[in-house]
């Protein structure tokens, strides 16, 4: 197999593209398509302080390392999840990139900092671990960007992240989720832009990114994944993709093309203020709040004068909208 | 396990209801999903003459005997395709079938009507075998129904062809085929209503239905269908039923409820005439006129008031348009 650009022996082939690369040249094409998602979507401005979200898998690291390597100011931010050894694994990967490069990486405890972990969440709260854990990172990851000033939230979502939400979503014909779905979100009112500059590369070229550039990184699944509907999706994206290369770009780059457009009408939420936390929510509290709330144990109050405004008014609660306040990915 | 309705014991089982039928309750709640169907769809008024288009499988011959059994004025058109012993059997089963209810038969064979059969159509054509035999299906059906003058034509399409062909649909997110995509077609210029009242109902379900019900019925998938991407959707959407019951109905029946009418302005084919047969196309030539020229090797002339008009124009010819002309089913 000849790399499709220099001819030289190829290392990795790219069969939706029908295109096979050597390693050099496979880097100089994986950050091109890093570079035309963020132009074409226009992901950043010049000068842009980026939160790089960085959990220590192959997808993080590789955006991190793309981004540094522009020579864009990102700094990395690490949410300690207490996941056991895997949480411990993470921390420590996610360290030693940030060390060797001289980046700057944040870090957040969930349970030193908001006072739980995420195997009590799955135990003790009312949703499953999965959900409680994607809503716990997007909070904090807009908490700590807000609170640093950064303008921009990376997260390392890729091509075949992107295409197994889409199916959740379109399989259940969730026309807000549909709508919301996108490689950029928008700054709202206490919401960061948010970016996602791996939309266009696979997984497989991810994992081949942090391969080739000696990235060392955290292999194995999250131990508490089983059961994952996202997991089933991509099985099922997989198993079209084997037969029909292209499919997943087709389906989500689709969607951006042609179907979004028709869903733009139904992304209605309004968004308001968190009662307890002032985050942004489309309810009374935000779903972290509620979430941790229950966890604890804890009842959730509004501050004084919410409690006057309450009594003042027969309005009922608002309906349990948190779930499609949170972004889909 | 125990029946659901009447604590009898089962001998079904349908997961995404969370129920099990005894033989007697089954046969029940089959066909009143079929009449739910039709009712809120609309599908039929009283007095309406229907043609069932008939292949000899499980499920148009359940949709027949349904039908039948409802005391509607059903007649059967079976199409013979030329597929060697497969199509011997599908007639011979289908002609069994009619001629135990004394039901009424029509029958058009292919080649002696149009001068090809499938398999040849599938060597000589430019078209892959299965899509020349689909729009072929709707020629005949359309043209026969016309000539007997019946109001409807009612196809055995179950949920699992639904689902399918609308994940296939929407991977690519061909919006115009998505729009198009209904239980029922209403008629249009030359073009007779069409329905699919099993459109509720899974594979398992109506060959369960033809099982009890005693029906002889061709049990092998056509030999042709090999590779053939309908069959891939089928098997990724059948590994997520597996894991979640219910993701078929809720993808298809969802889509009926919130997707469609997102869609509806993307339905934008004007339909006229064909040139040469005079039946529906959005092109000059239908699909059929076009496939069946290319396959017999003719050259297509339209008829001689349009060739002086074509002299008298610069206009090209319309975009190659007829597969979308073409039901998605």
């Amino acid at each position: 197999m000849r790399c499709t650009r220099c001819k030289g022996a190829a290392v990795i082939e790219i069969r939706r593209h029908n295109a096979a690369y050597c390693r050099d040249c496979f880097l100089v094409v994986f950050r091109s398509q890093v570079e035309r998602a963020i132009d074409d979507r226009r992901m950043m401005d010049r000068g842009d302080r980026i939160l790089v979200a960085v959990s220590g898998g192959k997808d993080s690291l590789a955006l991190w390392d793309v981004l540094l390597g522009m020579g864009l100011e990102a700094d990395g931010l690490y949410l300690g999840l207490g996941i056991g050894e895997y949480s411990d694994r993470s921390a420590r990967v996610t360290r030693g990139f940030a060390e060797e490069r001289g980046a700057r990486l944040l870090a957040v405890d969930l349970a030193e900092t908001y006072g739980f972990d995420i195997p009590t969440a799955g135990r003790k709260g009312g949703r499953s671990t999965c959900a409680v854990c994607g809503l716990s990172k997007r909070y904090v990851f807009n908490t700590a960007a807000l609170d640093g000033g950064y303008d921009v939230i990376a997260t390392g979502h890729n091509l075949d992240d992107e295409a197994a939400t889409l199916l959740g979503n379109t399989l259940r014909w969730n026309t807000e989720y549909i709508a919301r779905q996108s490689p950029v979100l928008p700054a709202k009112a206490r919401m960061v832009k948010k970016v996602k500059p791996l939309y266009r590369l696979s997984e497989l070229e991810t994992a081949a990114y942090a391969f080739l550039r000696g990235i060392e990184y955290v292999l194995e699944e999250c131990p508490l994944v089983e059961g994952n509907t996202q997991l089933r999706y991509k099985e099922a994206m997989n198993a079209i993709e084997a037969r029909s290369p292209g499919t997943k770009a087709q389906f989500f780059l689709g969607y951006l093309d042609r179907g979004r457009p028709l869903f733009r009408a139904e992304d209605t939420a309004e968004i308001g203020a968190c009662a307890r936390c002032d985050q942004p929510t489309t309810g009374r509290f935000c779903a972290f709040c509620r979430a941790r709330a229950q966890i604890l144990g804890e009842r959730l109050e509004p501050p004084p004068e919410l409690q006057v405004a309450q009594e003042l008014s027969d309005e009922v609660l608002p309906v349990e909208m948190y779930g499609a306040a949170a972004e889909a990915g």
